[in-house]
């Protein structure tokens, strides 16, 4: 298995948080809160996960990078999604002119958006917003992972390394996830699979909206994909062979920001497969992350029990591009203002429980 | 039963909203923009909502108040709450102070914070962003439900009346409804079996955290409450027995804000209550109102399912105060930010589903 060391730029682990001494003053201090005892549910443990991921007592959410990665994926020519591949770059050109979903949520948070080009089937013009970080031989997309590696071994490392260091020279210390790519679900329900030996049928949604005779293409041409790439076990092999290019320079970006101690907000299906890909390699990468929302695509929820982890949000999205992680964002602002603004019993005067 | 022009200050009625050609268009701009058909889930049947209330194509949410009702409760010395009584004052002075969890969120997401004193056990100075609004002969708090109405008829007439008035004054076309009331989760309690027919057991939870010797208390005190008015079969006959001023004078605010065609975003179990005996008196309520969050006070849920609404979070909230509705916020804005600003597939240039 490829060290971490082999990804990111500089040698680092990506350490179990635990810090009892700071996590036990956190509790305290939002027992102490003017309120009884738990009744903010989710938003406390929020609170502490953020003050526990950043290593503060009293944390705040600087500078957030909404990163939306794309890239084309040679699936797709299979006809496994509902939209032809042109408008994977369509929609880049969207999110710069400020017109996509996530483009207008990001303008409301106040998140800095960039896109990253990890391998689209255009070649855009420099324009501000716009990172390209293409990779050596599959400059436009991967190849049909239905009969041929979607990358070599040292094209996904090119893209895991470069994520990293497109992560390491952003600001700030909140990373949310976002993606882009006509075909990607294919990619995730492959590594989901793979990943969590699940069999494909617990997998496969209909993503952007396959109908029905879609569906049973796409199912026939990714069990395909499992069949020719059987000895693809390990999650860097599975990576490449399977995944895509926006999820293997999404998984890099991921590595590095755990790595850096940043709060990572994870979207939907596919974000879910690199920090999948992530957390096999650095099991301690899940407890940077916080699960935004339960997606509508089939296999999402499934995927996050196998992880272990409870998203914020269930509003039935399923579009993908970071929306749902925008979305949610607000929660964790929130979460942060509570722990740092709150009065307590005592500074407000207020008397405490009678039992 | 009492008409809607004996509460409200101008003769008004609540009309079912029904423009289908408003909606049509709405719905058809939604699904003109750049997404797959229906993948942003709830938040499209959001922005429809507040399109349909309040009556335009590109609704924008404007000078969005927050109303904390809050009162004292006579059965609060039953001994039916984990807190004493004193401690409604000492909130609403850490509310207006701006160290309450509510207080937070109304100044992360610029809601202009109101406090209504609807008869708070306690003469508080004037101050900014303090209503007073006590009801002649219950300056103090209801009397105890238990032993006789919580208040006369027209007790709880006036608190209608004063509601409906306090919320008239208000600018903008959104009203976030928050509650502190010692006791207050019994009323709404009491509310819910008489007003749905369910079991009192199926009504009551834990409040503010009452331990199992005190949910004991609370369930003889509220089975007296009902039996004692066992004849408070209307709304307002239930309200006056068996409600809070708070509830009552909360229930005039939603009146008048339906009538009005206001967003008003529903909080949590009490502000369930109020809304629930708005439905009652005018169905078409129901229309206007966006339900934040099912809390974690039993009963809650079920009482949504009786109302035949959905939530937006489900967070494990129960604090009250308007902080569910104060975390929900940034999803109405977001769902009005999509509908103005999002482009088209035809405006971005992105192709359409190929089938």
């Amino acid at each position: 298995m490829t060290a971490l060391t082999e990804i990111l730029p500089t040698p680092a682990l990506i350490e179990p948080l635990a810090d009892a001494g700071l996590a036990e003053r956190v509790q305290h201090a939002i027992d102490q809160k003017t309120k009884p005892l738990g009744s903010l549910g989710r938003i406390e443990a929020l609170a502490l996960q953020i003050a526990t991921i950043v290593g503060q007592e009293q944390p705040w959410l600087q500078a957030p990078q909404l990163v939306v990665f794309a890239a084309d994926h040679g699936l797709a020519r299979r006809g496994v999604s509902a939209y032809p591949p042109e408008v994977t770059a369509q929609m880049v050109l969207n999110f710069l002119a400020g017109g996509a979903a996530v483009s207008v949520l990001a303008r409301q948070h106040g998140l800095a958006l960039t896109v990253v080009d990890c391998g689209v089937a255009h070649d855009f013009a420099p324009q501000h917003g716009l990172h390209v970080a293409k990779v050596d031989g599959c400059e436009h997309g991967t190849a049909d992972a239905s009969v041929a590696p979607a990358m070599t071994r040292s094209q996904a490392l090119q893209a895991l390394r470069q994520g990293a260091r497109l992560l390491a020279a952003l600001p700030g210390n909140a990373l949310l996830l976002g993606e882009m790519g006509i075909g990607n679900t294919s990619a995730a329900a492959l590594l989901m699979s793979r990943l969590c030996g699940e069999p494909l049928a617990s997998c496969i949604g209909r993503g952007a909206g396959v109908d029905d005779a879609g569906l049973a293409r796409k199912r026939t041409v990714l069990q395909q994909a499992l069949d020719t790439h059987a000895g693809a076990l390990q999650p860097l092999d599975a990576l490449a062979a399977l995944g895509g290019l926006e999820i293997a320079t999404m998984t890099g970006a991921v590595l590095q920001a755990a790595a850096e101690r940043r709060v990572i907000v994870v979207d939907g299906f596919i974000t879910t497969a690199a920090v999948a890909v992530a957390a096999a390699l650095a099991p301690a990468v899940l407890q940077r992350c916080v699960f935004a929302h339960a997606s509508a695509e089939s296999g999402h929820a499934r995927w996050l029990a196998h992880l272990g982890v409870r998203p914020l949000l269930d509003l039935g999205l399923r579009l993908g591009e970071g929306s749902g992680a925008a979305l949610a964002w607000p929660l964790l602002e929130s979460a942060c203002r509570l722990l740092s603004e709150m009065a307590s019993f005592e500074s407000a005067g207020v008397s405490q429980r009678v039992d």
